[in-house]
């Protein structure tokens, strides 16, 4: 069977009006904001309205640790909601927003992908509803009243040599990683090191997630620490009276924006930070409307389990009091076939014992999730070569860990292909088997906390740090943040800290190279080898193929 | 009477819904992208449709040169919009969309004011429909293609010293304007020095107020001269092929954003570029769209008539074919009370004597229209301390000009205080006494294109320019661009291109400093003095005040 490609079935969908998608799940039309009339951000006084309703189960959709076979977490998502409506449950989808700037260079589009997408695809895929046009400009009115303050006097004492607040844009842009600014001559300021990252690694986008409404976010704005005296003392956003503009700039977008899967189902899409720097996950607001909102509510987190699924449980459920009923780990044989040694070139061949050897990379994941206290259930992504042999093959590992695996075909056939996934998961969710809990206590040491994480998740031997990085940790704790969770920068490709471990890895340690303060989003960052906070584009970027057809519609997006 | 603040009035006003008013101008709600309840976009297929309809009558508010006082233009312009609804005409208005990154720093909102005022006015001063958010987008695609190509092997051969695309931030940031990128090693590229300018100084901006469709649109944003190689022949943004994403990060952005008055009249708000180093003008998609729609069409331009009106002429209305029926010069007593030598401390007291001198000003810009073929009428824009005295002796100037002069008092009373300007500007379109003709035919060479701007509008006895800038001209030509009109960046402030020499002076020449070529808008840029395109903010911004009040409202913002 030919599946058109995801952009040719975005275009075909039958959306429905964004008002009655909204009154599906009981939104009046006068609580939603329209963009377009299949995009609406959903008011704050009517999400205030919500506080006192019951709430429905949380889904957390995670995956194996990914590859370049592909893994097909978002398109799972979105499939499961999908078949949870289906099967008659009032089900709701929570994703986060893609980011514009790798559109244009490898990276597809990041709504789902064959008929479990949400749509307007290209919509939310390039500008959407705004949102991280105004993380943009919070973050940068910040960066310039850092530097207007210094070059009116700097009264506030700022060191030149440590001011911690860098500026972003939604573009890959290699050529803006490291710059020297205020070049010219007086009229322009004093000269200094600095330079961009791209907006998903912002703090205001990280904050923003985690804010629980807008005074919160006012909060956690003005809380940011933006320099460093020379007696090091931290210096605040506050302190600029920067929080009061930048809360205006982003009121608009702490607001879900509410969108459709190409079946009619509910999706918010709001939201979207990096899963290393950051938490990676959608909004906090996003997540407890939807739970307020459906009885079952399918989310995602970013990367494989060891970084999303635990940044999930130690920093959003943990900073939100939320309880997920399941967690849904996403696996494709492909990846799996590569994990146990297969070259991408040879993955469509059956290859049942290189399939059982990568399996203890789904094994590790799958022990983790159950230490935070959440039931497992396996989603089999199906690619059309696959045999029966190996779907035979992950489904007995799965079992043999007193799990389900579950074959899903939802990108070829949307949620006929995916029903059996959806009962089973609401079978797992209203088994009350859960018992969620973080895997850290907010008492542990900040070094005691990432020592736990490594252990426990990454299965590292132990944690190296030069002795500056210990000390730094310690300056946190001084200054009163070491109750704050850790959050983990680390490869993705692997459990260790090196990209080509694949498997199930041990023996190895994890060595922080550096750690950073968030002090408004609520975190501390510990940073393992290169983590690369502004991309750039590759030789042919797709933006060459990208282009308006003659009906005016968006080609090479996909 | 005590008039409230600007965001008072807006705040209470009674707001219809944007559909009803698109309805009262006759676009069917299908038409209509709406963004919230009270803005939205008109589609392109709407806007096809509208080809063959007969055109209203387009009336220029244009103004004195400006001074600290404070003219008016666009609270005159929304003013004349709603006197002329008031006595029953069919009007539009057409303005332009203010830039964000000014409201942080000492410049108030940009959508009128007392009971003159387009609104949501908060909306309109921060994200509006995120046009401007698209166009930095846009622009800044284009700066990371460069580096990206560069990167990769620089096959189209960019000399590095002759880049001539820069980077845009909607932000006042002093600290961007000359910077060092690519800094860091082998993996971010080659340093060079390069640097940012504020969105409404982008070549997209200009081209996106330019362009008649979207094909027009991507034929322009490919022709953009992005640098140079060694041998001085230029590189497009189509041979980095560009053009295609560009134009799909714009296809929302060309939709002009139809909003209404406090009085709920229709107003398009669109598109912004500068008045110096570009044209001044919203966009020629509004103001077309604008002319089928209604029988009066109310526009304005940038700064005063020597910058705003002559550009609004010899660029837009020479490109879009459009042909001005009348043309209001806004001036108020206190600003030719400056004009006349008085200081802005002493405006409060009457004198007769110095508004009679400082008259010779609006007395040059009136002659000035007259050679474009324009009949003109003079708006006196009402303010409390004025005197019975001081305004017959501005109306007594104006008519031994052979024009009318009509005092205005929309700011305080809305459109009952314009009631009279509006029915003689009716009378004055309705007469076709205009005969609209540009200043200059095509086919002038570029440097006589800009001594006869020169003479015939800023009265300078002549053009003074090094002979590099002649070779560029000469340059531009012999690559066929000898046919464009020129766009002079001078101050803003007086006929000359010193900003001290107010009134009307004499004696002077113009000191072209620099000439730069806008190929895919369309212009050749003259250079005079210093032109800032990338502000700084003040040593106490208006940030520090901007928040959001305890009902959520926005404070600060005027």
């Amino acid at each position: 069977m030919i599946v058109p490609s995801d952009i040719e079935i975005a275009r075909t969908a039958a959306m429905k009006p964004i008002m009655e998608i909204g009154s599906q799940i009981g939104i009046p039309a006068q609580s939603l904001v329209p963009y377009g009339h299949d995009k609406a951000k959903v008011s704050a006084s009517f999400l205030r309205s919500l506080g006192a309703r019951p709430e429905g189960k949380l889904i957390l959709v995670t995956a194996i640790n990914p590859t370049p076979a592909g893994e097909g977490k978002t398109t799972t998502t979105v499939g499961l909601g999908d078949g949870l409506n289906r099967i008659g449950k009032r089900a709701m989808i929570c994703l986060r927003e893609p980011s514009l700037g790798p559109c244009f260079g490898v990276k597809g589009g990041a709504a789902g992908g064959g008929y479990a997408q949400v749509v307007p695809m290209e919509d939310i895929n390039l500008h959407f509803t705004g949102d991280f046009h105004a993380i943009t400009a919070a973050h940068n009115l910040l960066a310039a009243l850092i530097d207007n303050h210094i070059y009116w006097g700097n009264a506030l004492d700022f060191d030149l040599r440590r001011i911690a607040w860098r500026r972003v844009v939604d573009m890959n842009d290699r050529a803006l990683r490291e710059i020297v600014g205020s070049l010219g001559g007086v009229s322009n300021g004093f000269p200094r090191e600095t330079g961009f990252d791209i907006t998903v690694a912002s703090e205001v986008m990280a904050i923003l997630c985690l804010a629980e409404d807008l005074a919160d976010l006012e909060a956690r704005l003005g809380a940011i620490i933006v320099g460093y005296r020379r007696d090091k003392t931290p210096i605040f956003a506050r302190d600029l009276k920067a929080d009061g503009a930048m809360a205006v700039l982003l009121k608009d977008a702490m607001q879900p924006n509410l969108v459709q899967t190409l079946e009619n189902n509910p999706a918010f899409v709001h939201g979207g930070p990096f899963a290393n720097i950051a938490h990676g996950c959608n909004s906090i607001v996003a997540t407890k409307a939807a739970l307020r909102l459906a009885d079952f509510v399918v989310t995602e987190a970013g990367f494989g389990a060891d970084l999303g699924a635990e940044k999930f449980f130690d920093i959003k459920c943990r900073k939100a009091g939320l309880r997920p009923a399941a967690a849904v780990v996403v696996a494709t044989i492909r990846a799996l076939k590569m994990n146990g040694g297969v070259a991408k070139a040879d993955l469509g061949r059956e290859n049942v014992d290189a399939l059982r050897a990568g399996c203890v990379n789904l094994g590790r994941h799958i022990e983790n999730i159950r230490k935070f206290g959440v039931p497992v259930i396996v989603a089999i992504n199906h690619f059309s070569s696959d045999t029966d042999a190996e779907v035979r093959a992950i489904v007995d590992y799965a079992n043999d860990q007193g799990v389900d695996a579950v074959l899903c075909r939802h990108w070829a056939q949307g949620s006929a292909g995916i029903v059996e996934l959806a009962e089973k998961v609401t079978a797992l969710a209203n088994s009350c088997e859960a018992d969620f809990r973080p895997l850290y206590g907010d008492d542990l040491s900040l070094m005691a906390k990432i020592e736990t994480v490594a252990r426990e998740i990454y299965r590292a031997d132990g944690v190296t740090a030069e002795a500056s990085v210990l000390e730094q940790l310690r300056a946190f704790e001084a200054q009163g943040y070491g109750g704050l969770p850790v959050c983990i920068a680390k490869t993705q490709y692997s459990f260790s800290s090196d990209p080509s471990l694949l498997g199930a890895p041990t023996g190895h340690s994890l060595p922080i190279r550096e750690v950073r303060l968030s002090a408004g989003a609520g975190f501390v960052v510990a940073i393992t080898g290169e983590i690369r906070t502004m991309p750039g584009l590759p030789r042919s970027p797709s933006a060459e193929r990208i282009a308006l057809n003659e009906l005016g519609q968006i080609e090479g997006l996909f």
